[in-house]
């Protein structure tokens, strides 16, 4: 029932449909996308399409995996607090310029559908990785204290922008990356 | 085209369709979910169904709205500490025993549908004036500066477990609420 998989990431046309499919998740959400609409839209045969993602789940997570929408930076900018800044400035930017916002509301709306859950947590270990050096340098450098878990920092920051852009779909103030940082860094309680 | 709207909040049914409709939705998920099913499931007509709710997610919005699983209940214990994990314990049971996991991924699942992601953020809204009085209660006791924006404290801690749970898809450890309201509360960096 498989074919063997080809050499190589996918059919020849790969580029046309990865975009395409981020085209029409722009225009018609996760729930409007469906391979026959991104074949019409590539000019690439259908049966193409499905030789090589036999979903539309699979697709996505495809066209996730190669995106450069996901990608992150990691400077070392000598001090926690800017490298904190940095990575959260560009979760805000990746969930607030389109297409990234659609696209993270997209595999939000996978999360009940075990093809594109297993994407996004393997997604989030990828970025975990990524961001790791910022809490060894920081260890290094005296800053954090050995046995702080790196993920509960990431989990209260990028779920602070999440939270807020996509589930609150509240506004960002001005100097909100900062504050978000400085919070979890320094503590809100007064010392009285 | 439209009906008046009847007295009350719903056919004799409710309850039944309510119930269906959770059921379902545990079941299938958002996608999984039709009218269809749920009067089938609910053994109410489903021209009665339509005659109130025009769509699956105005359907879902009012299930969600009189269900007890998003409720939250707010109380004094003395400090900002303890009203925080309260809180933050009640957002970790809603996500973590079902249905409430399942309903939060149907509702993620349709912030890209306007009626679905409308409700979400009035649930919000709903749930910001709740938490309003652990602001004003610890700024009188001099625990939180006047300035403290209290939805970004939401924002760090909801964000946190909605992230984690969600998203991340991993595992809550033990004191991981604790943990994150220290973090907010007292800061992670290092004095050195």
């Amino acid at each position: 029932m498989f074919r063997a998989k080809r050499r190589g990431k996918g059919p020849r046309d790969a580029a046309a449909i990865y975009s395409a499919t981020v085209d029409l998740l722009v225009l018609n959400g996760y729930e409007g996308l469906t391979i026959e609409g991104v074949a019409a839209h590539s000019k690439v045969n259908k049966t193409t399409i499905y030789r090589w993602w036999p979903s539309k789940d699979a697709l996505l997570a495809a066209t996730l995996e190669q995106s450069h929408i996901l990608e992150l930076t990691v400077a070392d900018t000598g001090s926690l607090r800017g490298d904190l800044i940095g990575v959260v400035d560009q979760v805000v930017r990746m969930l607030t310029i389109e297409p990234g916002g659609r696209i993270a509301r997209a595999a939000l709306g996978g999360l009940d559908r075990p093809g594109l859950s297993f994407f996004v947590r393997m997604f989030c270990e990828k970025r975990a990785k990524q961001e790791a050096p910022i809490f060894e340098r920081a260890k290094q450098r005296g800053e954090l204290a050995e046995d702080v878990d790196p993920t509960m920092v990431v989990d209260l920051l990028a779920g602070a922008i999440w939270f807020r852009l996509l589930v609150r779909q509240a506004p960002m103030p001005d100097g909100y990356t900062e504050a978000i940082v400085d919070a979890v860094l320094t503590g809100l309680r007064q010392s009285s």
